[in-house]
């Protein structure tokens, strides 16, 4: 593809050079806002697992990383510049980015709003870029510039650094809660407290529902129930387990290791449904008898479209729901991405971005 | 428990005195019809794998087999007697019987009218009997005693011996193409051309879909199209199933064998549904990714209420369907059960049951 030149400009941020490499400083171009185009100052960026899988070329079957990576697609800041065309937003309005910054808005999933589900999206970080070649950068950089179509509100009340997280670990949790009617008086449940768990958690409560947690760790049992749990099961404990047989409406699995679903599937009642939204690597075993005993399902979902994504950035505001996170100067990014292989963070670790402007 | 003397008649029946016993001649009791009680003159009994599996204690570990073992649950015959409340039947009337005889008909489920899901179903063979003690006996007899709730109306323009596994291998087929909103222009798989996955053909094309049935076997395609398919996809042939990856609405899996699910999962379009009505023995291995892109889902089915087996034998009146079968005496059930096992009928046996009139 032969690129015209067009007008860019240089922008800080950190990279991975190899899939062996540590994020290290750099400097990358981004292009000046055209005419639909949002430029964004990125004041938080939340660190995701998919920027560690990313980064060390973990996906290189479906998706292979092409270098320097740029990852980052929990993207928070404040407009510095819009083009002639943007309707939606004026320098100094607070605006977000998640996963995706374009599609081909044209098909069926995109215009009903379902972005997630077009063949053509372009991803925040990895995806090819249509504007300057290449593949695009993600959040782990001083400004990003986005169509506007692919920027979303921030409600002023929410804290930026938590609210950051919300652009993947959030949408990627409310979704399905809505797509599978939770709400006021049903029962539900979340397996794993992690990033996208303890998110399970508070918009569970949230939408009223009555909230188990299924821990492996006894000790995360205190903390569920300030997230917003009314009970919490530890999974190995067969006999509490048992206890809640056929009685979930919709249970949220947010686990990526290799785990037993049917103990889960057992636990739905009639036409309850179990939702991954974590992909663990080998294939669940999944007896059939628990499906068809009570006509369950078992599904998947990835993130959101954009309607819902602006949706559920609403909902948190009325609800002041952001996530919980340990903020880190990008200096320490390296360092978090170790951490978050241990779980050793409570729940998401939230770059300030200020700390960019020091390298 | 003990068991108040009640007033009972002799019938014949066929029954198996072991789990590797053949099924032979015997003499039953059943209980005189009480107040809401239908007496049927058995006229066709259709051949249910679970009859094979339940004479054979397959079924241990979940519902062990009491000898001797009457099985039998696709019963259509002529109303013979009536308990003095019944309302919905008279002498001479046609009837048919399912799976069920009784439920508690007081839970939540019972309710709805979705007695598959009580958790106190007296199914119609090898249930504890309430009246009787000991358990239910199937239909491989002369005749049989069901409280009229349990009693399905047949339309008249039926024909019987092919009515009969409309109880069974209808009902399981019909109701998840209902649940899962199969309808005009939806576009519906069926895996596994027997006795459930052919009535799942003529089903789905009555409700107006475009069906494709896939099959393991290339000369199973002419058969295929003769009941309704539009479209025989040979699932082996990997290019063929390539064509049509993120087209389904709908895929009932009817394969009872260890199969490849998500090679039809990736077949399923957003929020498309795959239902399991066939249960494999071991685990299906399930990837994630499969569900999560295009939020699809995986369910099972169990048979079907009361109401719904009551409009699927309506909507079989309607558009003149019945199951395609091969009418035997009931002196060759047990050469009927080792074809069963080598899928050696066109696609279900019909017990005719003035044979047992003769021995």
């Amino acid at each position: 593809m032969v690129m015209h030149k067009i007008p860019m400009y240089k922008a800080k941020a950190y990279s991975a050079a190899s899939a062996t490499s540590s994020l290290a400083s750099t400097t990358i171009v981004r292009r000046d806002p055209i005419e639909h185009d949002v430029q964004i100052e990125i004041l938080f960026c939340g660190v995701c697992h998919s920027d560690l899988h990313q980064v060390r070329n973990e996906w290189r079957e479906v998706m292979p990383t092409v270098y320097p990576s740029i990852p980052g697609h929990e993207i928070v800041g404040r407009v510095t510049k819009v083009g002639s065309g943007v309707t939606k937003f004026k320098p100094g309005n607070l605006a977000a980015v998640g996963c995706m910054v374009d599609s081909d808005r044209t098909c069926p999933e995109c215009q009903a709003g379902l972005e997630q589900f077009c063949r053509n999206t372009t991803l925040t970080y990895n995806s090819p870029d249509k504007h300057l070649g290449g593949v695009t950068y993600g959040g782990y950089s001083e400004s990003i510039v986005v169509d506007e179509r692919f920027v979303l509100r921030i409600p002023s009340n929410l804290n930026l650094a938590g609210a950051a997280p919300l652009l993947c670990a959030g949408i990627t949790t409310y979704s399905p809660m809505r797509h599978w009617g939770v709400t006021t008086g049903k029962k539900v449940g979340v397996v794993g407290l992690g990033g996208l768990g303890h998110m399970g958690v508070k918009f569970a409560h949230a939408l009223g529902a009555h909230v188990v947690v299924f821990t492996t760790s006894p000790n995360k049992k205190e903390d569920a129930l300030r997230l917003g749990a009314d009970e919490v099961v530890v999974s190995r404990n067969r006999e509490e387990m048992e206890k809640h047989a056929g009685s979930f409406d919709f249970i949220l699995d947010a686990v990526s290791a290799d785990h037993d679903i049917n103990a889960y599937i057992n636990l739905l009642r009639r036409d309850g449904n179990i939702t991954l939204v974590g992909a663990p690597e080998k294939p669940l075993a999944v007896a059939a008898f628990g499906l068809l005993f009570g006509r369950r399902s078992l599904s998947g979902s990835p993130i959101g479209g954009i309607p819902e994504t602006q949706e559920m950035l609403d909902f948190c505001g009325a609800h002041n729901i952001t996530a919980d996170v340990e903020v880190i100067p990008i200096q320490k990014v390296n360092e978090a991405f170790d951490r978050l292989l241990k779980s050793d963070v409570k729940y998401r670790f939230s770059i300030d971005m200020a700390s960019l402007k020091s390298t």
